[in-house]
């Protein structure tokens, strides 16, 4: 069993945002989302994707249809397959998210 | 967009284990485990799904194939389709798991 600690796992860049693999397989992946201050992923849709955010850390904002939230620790939110959706850091602290999508968009090995 | 704190969600049962959903679909489900010192799902297998603990409370402890840890709040684990897994909470506080599956095994209106 592969067991994964999120704060040792998550990772900030200067760039843009970090995203951390923490499982994924043709059937769904789950990511941390690392956001500094003024990053983020701009709204899209997956045709055929579902996506669910749960905050970890910070205050991202998140977009999902046509609201928009400054979420926090312990709350999370879901697009639906079809739906636009994107996150940002609005705050002045770091943001991570754990992000799940079922199913994988991009399976590994495909 | 409905936006849910688990804080607010996570009901313990002196019955049994209780299972919150966060969000379902064919695709997938995310789901609170909240289980009380003595409490557990049982090891069990699924043929064609994938399953992710994310531990958000407590120390439970997760089984996943011939492997059985103790696991802490930030921690995750995953059980790919076919693997026997299970989470018990030995520990004498309440425990609270985020628990990902893709596909949903008994998708809604099914």
């Amino acid at each position: 069993m592969r067991i994964q600690d999120y704060r040792s796992l998550v990772r900030f860049s200067d760039e843009k945002m970090t995203k951390v693999n923490l499982y994924e397989s043709a059937k769904m992946f789950a990511d941390l989302y690392c956001l500094k201050p003024g990053q983020e992923q701009k709204v899209h849709s997956h045709e055929n994707e579902d996506k669910v955010y749960f905050v970890l850390e910070g205050r991202p904002t998140a977009t999902v249809g046509e609201s928009t939230y400054q979420l926090e620790a312990g709350e999370s939110c879901a697009a639906p397959a079809g739906e636009p959706h994107g996150v940002r850091n609005d705050s002045e602290e770091n943001a991570a998210l754990l992000v799940m999508m079922a199913p994988h968009p991009r399976p590994p090995g495909s």
